[in-house]
């Protein structure tokens, strides 16, 4: 991947004539089958730039409150697109598809903001990867109401993976979709926003007011190109990896692991009952090279993928073990 | 009232110098045991001047579903205050209490917005009380993670009546308060907004960039001080007037009324068994000199108000009976 | 207009049924020859509001950097519509005509903003007139290039009757018109927004957004009726008034009398000269019944208005001249 | 610089832990003499950054009309940021002094919003490089009414070279800085943000919220820190080859050369007199293997850099001349 960086044919981008970043493009709108696709900064970025480009100010938004647009994306959908969010309780991923309905403004009145969008997450960034059929209900539900669904689907081709089919067999029912380069994809930098060429169209300008128009981003789309290419066949692997991990760690005195979430490349774990502390966990396992995040809500994560083997598991297990004995 | 306008005496509030809004501003403080009051054009300009004031743009507010800052403002929330809602399921205006302090973000995270405020409604716009104490424990949580709390209190005197206790008894449970001079109170114009010294003057200032810097509003004021001291004790009237009323809808065929619900001076029914139109009864009912709101969510609604007397309601009552079987 | 007051027929503003404001909003309507008009509760409301339903947010605004909607009206224009403002130097309320057709953005690029309006004021608020010629112009320009123009018309009357002129004639070279029932026409509380019937359908949406959906307003409205029919042609005497009182202050030496601005009802004067302290002197008048503001870029101002007579003027004048004098 | 790209060691920058990032970041801060930097994807990302975090919403910006975030960043400040532009007459990036004092908001006013920023720019993007003396006069007026300035330094390595001084002489009268590791400096992609510990730990925060916070940014961090260690001191030669060009260009009939403004890299010229049209030209320039803008107010715009040579201008200008002869 690297090589290919080094080896990309720049131009650039602000001005649309940076070929690789275009190859890049129309290979990812082909890949989830949409007219038009646009490279932007982060999945944050495209998520944010979905919100302001399908949505007037001041319009709703129905969505899950456990989705990242809600947790972890720093308030900005009241700042960039300034809408109005519509929590709904979310049961990993999924939430109920009769209070969409309920929620969606239906008619006009001079107290009702318009309800602009519902947006949905697959695969789930706790974990989850959710049905085709619920996706499929809830796209009815937008189409019957005349609503946009945007994918959050930062882990787009994870989900794939999981239900064993194309990518497009997910993206159908959504109107646009966002999703990441990196993470399971490995590419250094970067996320693709997909969908009608008219909504593209807007989004692109609207990526140069948010300041997400690059220059030479040819480098980063080179390994984009061959992110897409190349690895998404690969992330069962992560996927096998990940419930092994999973497995071993359950074995450990102290660790409760979310074993039914083990869908994708994550595990979640508690070390509550080991009476330890995470942080220093943490800290512990970085002098150890191994990178784990904090505890949020109370569950810990470890991460699979490209680069990390069945040996690499074995030694996370080991060192796991071995530091919460010696507490 | 009217006479009280006439007579009043006037100044220009802008530059603050309006000895009869004056008056009502440290009436309404005193009323509502708070140090300071401002003068607002409407309940909506007044929860959204709380906001605005209390929360920094980008931060979150954490209230319920069925609440009329979410339902009724228009989605302004997100346009003035520029804040990220997260709604929880309201059960006629309360909601979990334990999910109330799930949702503050405790720790400092760079995914992460602030929690700004919480946010609670009594007596509620479905035409509910809240306990007093789960107003205490949502305050207490407010305190605990140091949020404060504002209660839209459009009906705060309603509120009281139904609990028989002062308005300072609710009221010590919220940082701020809005409440309206209209409504049960029977001003024409204005609401009042309550708290701190600190916070009603940036809210002053905020009120200005808001277009809410009246002139002579001491016309208004003055009316606003007769309704402040002599209406609050007759709303035990309008409350039996609507028990009464809706004992009496109740036993016409077609009708369902949320009995259970009259607790202030609405009365929410159905008359989806009628198999009649809203719409159509509403314009009937217009016809007949009777006021009544066309259905939301299946339900239409008759308020009863000062002025409105047990004769009236039989009207009322006499009328639905026989348009209903009219039909 | 404290009797109108006490007589209005009233309703429910919010929703559309109380008579008087209809009576109200049609008369202005018709007096500034728009399709509708709509009650707002001030000037700074009306105008934000015309910003708020002209533009989409991020586009821009043309405008004089010495207009209100910049000096005077606390950043608004940045929070409730969003729009970016392009100042030009302002001269007593008139600003290049080639400056504002260089700053309109004519094609579309990747990295410009829309211009979404330009924005002018008459009379504005320093005092002076601006020519039907100036207004013609830039209506033309307008025009051209299919951008609309926003009159703040708070003096609206002040202007036509300075002009000598029906309003009708100032107002045809805008497509919407911000005036003021207070000031010069002594309605206690309200202005007026015009403008085609379209716009001000939108704009009575975004009203209710802003807070600024009224309940009995009928009683503010009824001031408002007398106040257009009444008081415009008696304008001209606070301008003869004005003219007088700035002769006489120009006689007492110390004092700087502003008198090539003296076209309406205000008189600028800076006392410099004197060695005085503007807010010592502003309190000293106070206490003698004299409200006057205090100094502003040097220079103070006194206002002339329905019931201050010559005599009134003459009190004024004596009382200067001795509190200069006694400095 | 490709090959430092492609060795980067690179990690995780939203979780703070690419260590080249990190690298060039606090090269960065040295060499602007600021104690700390943050990389961003873009120098529209970084100003708008900057006014995000210098400014509360709805405070005042004051700037040159003629500057990049008013002419070129989509109106972004009256959305991300949600300030009000107070801009003044530019001449070449320079306003009048005098000016900026008066636009300050002094005392605080009901009607005021707070003046929160001064924005300026060098090297201007019209070509020019502004005095040390202006920029010291601009910093000493901040200084007095404590207000912020900061410099959109895009090109401000070319302003040093032209200065002839280091980059410290420039932003030693700046409170933030923004520059692009892209245009003179070559590197791909990204810009720093500099100032003090805490702006930039605020930004920091802010760029998420934006969604700048990138992954593996090591790979364009790299690029960075060759660029800002190597490209500097060959500007001059840019510069140089402008000079050269302009010369050239001016000798081709047809051609107006703006000369005076030959000061970096950048020659703007104007074919009006040719009675060519703009748009073909470029299409035929670039043909030939010649990218050129198209007319902007009239102007066309060359610009020199690493790679250009001697005989690349040669071509050029004989590439125009024939053009220019053959319509």
């Amino acid at each position: 991947m690297r090589e290919a960086m080094v080896r990309a044919e720049v131009g650039d981008d602000v001005y649309g004539d940076d070929p690789t970043v275009k190859e890049l493009e129309e290979l990812a709108a082909r890949v989830v089958g949409k007219e038009a696709a646009l490279f932007v900064p982060s999945g944050t970025f495209g998520n944010q730039l979905a919100l302001f480009t399908h949505c007037l100010r001041g319009s709703e938004v129905i969505l899950g409150d456990d989705c990242h647009i809600v947790q972890h994306e720093v308030g900005a959908a009241s700042v960039i697109a300034g809408v109005q969010l519509r929590t709904l309780p979310g049961h990993k991923g999924e939430f109920s598809l009769s209070e969409i309905e309920n929620k969606i403004r239906k008619e006009e009145d001079i107290h009702y903001p318009a309800t602009g969008l519902i947006e949905i997450e697959n695969a789930h960034s706790g974990g989850r990867v959710i049905s085709l059929n619920w996706m499929r209900d809830v796209y009815g539900i937008g189409e019957k109401y005349r609503i946009p669904v945007h994918l959050d689907g930062a882990r787009l081709f994870n989900a794939a993976a999981y239900l064993h089919v194309d990518v497009k067999e997910i993206t159908r029912f959504c109107d646009s979709v966002m999703f990441c380069l990196s993470k399971g994809l490995c590419a250094p930098v970067g996320s693709l926003l997909a969908g009608r060429q008219d909504f593209i169209d807007r989004a692109r300008k609207k990526r140069k007011l948010m300041g997400g128009g690059l220059r030479q981003a040819g480098f980063l789309a080179a390994a984009g190109i061959l992110a897409l290419e190349k690895m998404p066949h690969r992330l069962k692997e992560d996927h096998e990896n990940a419930l092994f991990l999973g497995e071993q760690l359950a074995r450990i005195p102290g660790i409760h692991v979310k074993s039914e979430d083990i869908q994708i490349n994550m595990v979640f774990f508690s070390i509550r009952d080991s009476g330890r502390d995470d942080l220093a966990l943490v800290a512990q396992l970085k002098e150890r090279g191994i990178k784990a995040s904090s505890a949020e809500g109370g569950l810990m994560r470890f991460v699979t993928h490209y680069g990390v083997t069945k040996d690499d598991i074995r030694y996370v297990v080991d060192t796991m073990r071995h530091l919460l004995a010696g507490s």
